[in-house]
């Protein structure tokens, strides 16, 4: 039995990512869903052998990188392994028993859910407090029990928990898409995406330029940089990049990871691996 | 009378940020302190006219770039300019009318404190709910009447609003710093560190190494590549980049920023500026 971590309780969107990705790599295997508390521990889990795979969201389409996930997968010692990409459109709902949004107090989330939608939140429960959450569907296990609160999660949680949308969609923009990876510790070399992570013995400046010279003077083209502050001190940072390239066709990436180790302070490399798109459904 | 905007009620650390600036920058000026219910409407305050001045938080040491301020700088169609950048260490405290942590069901913070303190918090209250606010002191106001209530929030907002401070600190990090910008409309041209913005006519890959190289070929350094979604689509990212020079004596950065300018989609230049770091008090 296949066990894949995934933010709980049931109803998040990773866990439809994660449910989204077992039907499409998954057909023949037997699996089952583990929920966490946190987006750490399902990494943890994976890093420690308790799980086969961790689904954990990377980032989304508006309020950016998910920094929960590159502060855990850079702080664990062990390198993990991207399997594959999944991107999942993200359509938020607000579920209520309220018959009226006047009667709306609070409003629980994750903070992203809550970013995602604050433009509607301003607009339409301005009032209306906050409150943040582990997950989107942390509050909806008491929510039947709450007359004046609201939860943002997807429809499909609402079904699932068997409570009433009051309204839907209210992200602030249509087009909101997050990116999951399926993370496991097996070894990953195959793919068009390649992931990794570094940091520099020295302090940033001509450092990140050199380090990102090794990938340019190759023609290997980076489709994503991130920094994260190092937590040592202000203006230090750790660089998350991804590369897009064949790996199993691609000299140049190997040797330009090779200058690179030769040069970072700390270099972490997470795999090679294709990215599904998930259809509106 | 010089108005200067920051993020309210009075005692956030962008206020001790505002104080500080003032104390440094104008012994002369009479000013005054215009709170703010939240950052986006402080920059919106400067860019209509109705302030001179707002101190809006940059980044932090441990949980990185305050996503609020990049996005609505971005967003705005004024280019405001930053005068200076502040560095405050930030000492966030537990205040609580309760007599031991047993006592303490919620926690109130803004996000970025409550994300700055979670591993204590972990520890040293698991149970407690966490309720994201605009800001470190929006529940201070209400926290005397709240006997199972805390807030995160400055020593010094403890003193201002005579509330018991019942640990302290309580940062995961000690090394915990925040940089804050002065903001204005007045053309900024003087210091050792140069603020722009830019997004690409075309998906990011090779366009974002062409744009580095502009700076890169010619010696200058840059401290800072933060990226931030297009909110187009997904894998479509503005770039902001601090680059470290002294511009008054520096043809090389007006020339690296002409073919800037005529590469990439928009660019903004928000001035260059010098940091005044705050010691520990």
């Amino acid at each position: 039995m296949l066990k894949i971590a995934h933010l709980g309780p049931t109803g998040t969107y990773a866990e439809a990512a994660a449910l989204a990705y077992a039907q499409i790599e998954l057909s023949d295997t037997d699996f089952c869903l583990q929920p966490y508390p946190n987006i750490a521990q399902t990494l943890i889990a994976v890093a420690g052998g308790d799980v086969e795979l961790a689904i954990v969201p990377v980032e989304n389409s508006i309020e950016g990188s998910v920094t929960m996930t590159a502060d855990t997968i850079w702080q664990l010692t062990a390198t993990l392994q991207i399997q594959q990409a999944i991107v999942l459109p993200i359509h938020h709902a607000l579920i209520s028993i309220a018959t009226n949004l006047d009667l709306i107090e609070t409003v629980y989330s994750h903070p992203q859910a809550l970013s995602q939608c604050q433009e509607w939140l301003q607009q339409h429960l301005p009032q209306a407090g906050r409150i943040s959450e582990n997950s989107t569907t942390a509050a909806l296990t008491t929510l039947a029990t709450l007359p004046h609160a609201a939860a943002i999660s997807s429809v499909r949680a609402a079904k699932l928990y068997n409570l009433p949308v009051l309204v839907q969609p209210i992200n602030d923009y249509p087009d909101n898409q997050t990116k999951f990876w399926a993370i496991s510790l097996q070894p990953s070399t195959t793919g068009n995406c390649t992931s990794i992570a570094f940091s520099l013995s020295e302090n940033a400046p001509g450092g990140l330029m050199t380090a990102l010279g090794f990938f340019a003077n190759r023609g290997l083209n980076l489709s994503r940089i991130e920094s994260r502050p190092s937590k040592r001190s202000l203006g230090e940072y750790l660089f998350f990049i991804d590369i897009e390239t064949d790996v199993n066709n691609c000299p140049q990436l190997k040797s330009a990871l090779a200058d690179l180790d030769a040069y970072a302070e700390t270099v972490k490399n997470f795999g090679s691996y294709h990215t599904i798109v998930i259809e509106q459904n």
